[in-house]
């Protein structure tokens, strides 16, 4: 028989059911036993007469059963407005243990308040039984399906790059590296060159959703060696608008679809509202950033640091965002090139051809149009002395290559972000940083 | 402007447009200039008259534009029906060059046949813009989209578990070694653990579209150090006969769409007919396969061979699944358990219960209903010799854990198979093997 779940359970009114689920809770009283079972989409209670001699058994076997085992109820479905639960119960003729919980759970689940953050990752299968931590997936899952069904609509293909690589070329730093017969590889820590090799062969428009890996020895709230990185690149741009407003309308659609779906559950578990951000996202430039900055809140910065937004500007901009726009996202163009990758177009003047995304005070985009002037892209590589380590990169560039643009999300801190979670140890299935690779 | 489509330009007769793509061909008559341009969705004719006075700046132009460079044409579309390619032609006023070929291509890649692979991978971003292979990645997309589709569908979630991981726990063998800061880690071969992990946390349905690593010194023409798995589990099932009905389902109804959407062009490039296959797929013991092969095919194999498939009974499978069922696919089931990993189900007898799937005499998946009661999984381990290695992934099944079973697809293998290609370096964006880490 298949499985049924909880959320479908109000279809089989009055019918003979299997019903399975984790033990969640057992309320033993004096006349009846109550059984609260739980999967992934819901609960439902299970009402067990003492009275019944035929109940015997499944009395007994109830007594005696740990939390958090598993069992397979058969028996009759009954709508029963009075009861709280979902206003039904299961009222079963056979109750089967799948699985019993041998042991007592490390941390009580359903109130993580005062559990130590590690031994929650150290057991981790037991802290995603908490609803919140479940519905975090859940959410997730939705937000890339349906940025991916924006996509699709689009006729952009996914691909899937290679993550071992021959070279640490792009940056040179904070790369890991493997072991790889007897030679050494490394680790993509993203796919930006694979991207724009896609455009060389003509593919125009693609994205992929995969795995990138960071050496970065930094413990901060939003940095992991791995996360999964939603990138996408497309040709014949005319310019870094052009992705800025895919971008915005990737956001736009998948958040509403997303609220749709979901935001009442987000609101319940997370107390906050998804609001559907308005089309077109608002942009400005780093320099009327700070201006406005200082105008309106007095924030002042050395002007040898204005040549990107420091970590406190990029806080100060969720609220300048939301007062001057009422919006939570805030575009960012027009940085010097000096500090960005070779592999972003510039204008005669050196003015990036591309922009930081920042939701909710925190970058969680940096797009571009790409150079694609074989030119222009070695005498930047030159300027950073890298034209010998992107030898393979710079020949994309030589046999024709339409102008491109594209971007990437790191979807954990995306996660993150849109529900207000303080950590992104929260939104990774597994944490992965620079002190912990387990379980 | 946004980006016209080959594909689209029918809707456009009689207007103004833009067009954006690479100069696929160039036919300089003694009046006549024929462009073709190429997107990765069609071509288009660019008819230029060089009598007409105002023409003559684009005549130069083209005659000294390099074969793949990328323009822009603005001009009017002309339905054409005396045009063979698509009975259209544009009508341009105004050419620019967006990228100009600087290079001689390295090979002609519209005709591959007795182009080095090598070559062809050492420059596949050329490569790539060959009609057939640019086609193999548009199908691929569309099998995994609709692959996840049905997923979805099914109310499925994707989750996204980490590739490093801090034990070479699942073999021992055949993994590749991260230099992870001041300690060791590995690449995940496969997320089964996790997978696994997901069930004991509760979360009942998901998959993973994600890369998998195997550091086997194997070459042969379906390895590769690096592939795109496609992996799924689900709890609460009764015998892994519902992995199988999921896995077939799954498969029928993502080839039925592939095959709406792109079955003539699959038929034109790649000669062959995708099959849809009927439901169910046909199912033999191992025991049954070998005495079907010796009684139809005179197939003798020695008995201590019996235990597992042998490469040339799995290709006799692909005749005798034809023969016997009319069917392209063929489920294995009751593999001896001692010849399989220590996390599948055996029953009483040490009759594993899971199944490998064959297409066209070529194992694409091994499914199974997976141990979830934690004294056998214990036992099943220690008897592996594993205990030790494996305590982080014992541990999910103590506190309960549901029943639980999954697959997992090679997608590159996958598409080989569905495409009659014959070698994985072809379905592969970028291939990745024991001799083979560039570009």
């Amino acid at each position: 028989m298949k499985k049924i779940d909880a959320k479908d359970l109000h279809q089989y009114y009055g019918k003979q059911i299997e019903f399975s689920g984790f033990v969640d809770n057992i309320r033993d009283l004096q006349w009846v036993q109550f059984v609260i079972l739980r999967d992934s989409t819901g609960k439902v209670q299970v009402t067990i007469e003492k009275s019944e001699e035929k109940n015997k058994e499944m009395v007994e076997l109830i007594s005696n059963l740990p939390l958090e085992s598993t069992v397979k109820v058969s028996g009759v479905l009954m709508e029963a407005p009075k009861v709280k639960l979902n206003g039904m119960e299961l009222i079963p003729e056979s109750i089967e243990v799948t699985s019993k919980s041998l042991d007592e759970l490390p941390f009580t689940y359903k109130n993580l308040e005062g559990v130590n953050l590690d031994t929650r990752l150290d057991y981790r299968f037991i802290d995603l039984r908490n609803d919140k931590n479940l519905a975090i997936f859940q959410i997730q899952n939705k937000l890339v399906q349906y940025m991916r069904e924006y996509l699709y609509q689009k006729d952009f293909i996914e691909i899937h790059t290679p993550k071992l690589i021959g070279a640490a070329s792009e940056s040179g730093s904070e790369v890991f590296e493997v072991k790889y017969f007897d030679r050494k590889a490394y680790l993509a820590q993203s796919p930006q060159f694979y991207k724009q090799m896609a455009m060389a062969s003509g593919m125009s428009k693609i994205f992929e959703v995969a795995p990138a890996f960071r050496a970065e020895n930094s413990n901060t709230n939003r940095h992991a060696t791995e996360y999964t990185s939603f990138d996408v690149e497309f040709s014949y741009i005319d310019s870094f608008q052009d992705v800025m407003e895919l971008e915005s309308e990737m956001i736009h659609q998948s958040f509403s679809k997303v609220k749709e779906e979901m935001g009442d559950q987000i609101k319940d578990l997370f107390g906050s509202d998804l609001i559907i951000p308005t089309l077109p996202f608002p942009v400005m430039s780093l320099e009327e950033v700070y201006r406005e900055l200082e105008e309106r809140y007095s924030y002042h910065v050395e002007e040898s640091e204005k040549n990107d937004l420091t970590t406190e500007a990029e806080k100060l901009c969720y609220k300048l965002s939301k007062d001057k726009f009422h919006h939570e996202f805030l575009f960012v163009t027009n940085y010097p090139a000096e500090k960005r990758a070779f592999y972003h177009m510039r204008d005669e003047k050196g003015i990036l051809q591309g922009y930081d995304l920042l939701f909710r005070g925190v970058e969680i985009t940096t797009g571009a149009q790409r150079e694609h002037r074989y030119e222009e892209i070695l005498k930047n590589a030159k300027e950073k002395g890298l034209s010998k380590d992107v030898e393979f990169y710079l020949e994309f560039f030589k046999y024709g290559c339409p102008p491109h643009g594209g971007f990437g999300i790191g979807i954990d801190r995306f996660t993150m972000l849109l529900l207000g979670l303080p950590n992104i140890k929260e939104t990774q299935f597994l944490f992965r940083g620079p002190n912990r690779i387990e379980p």
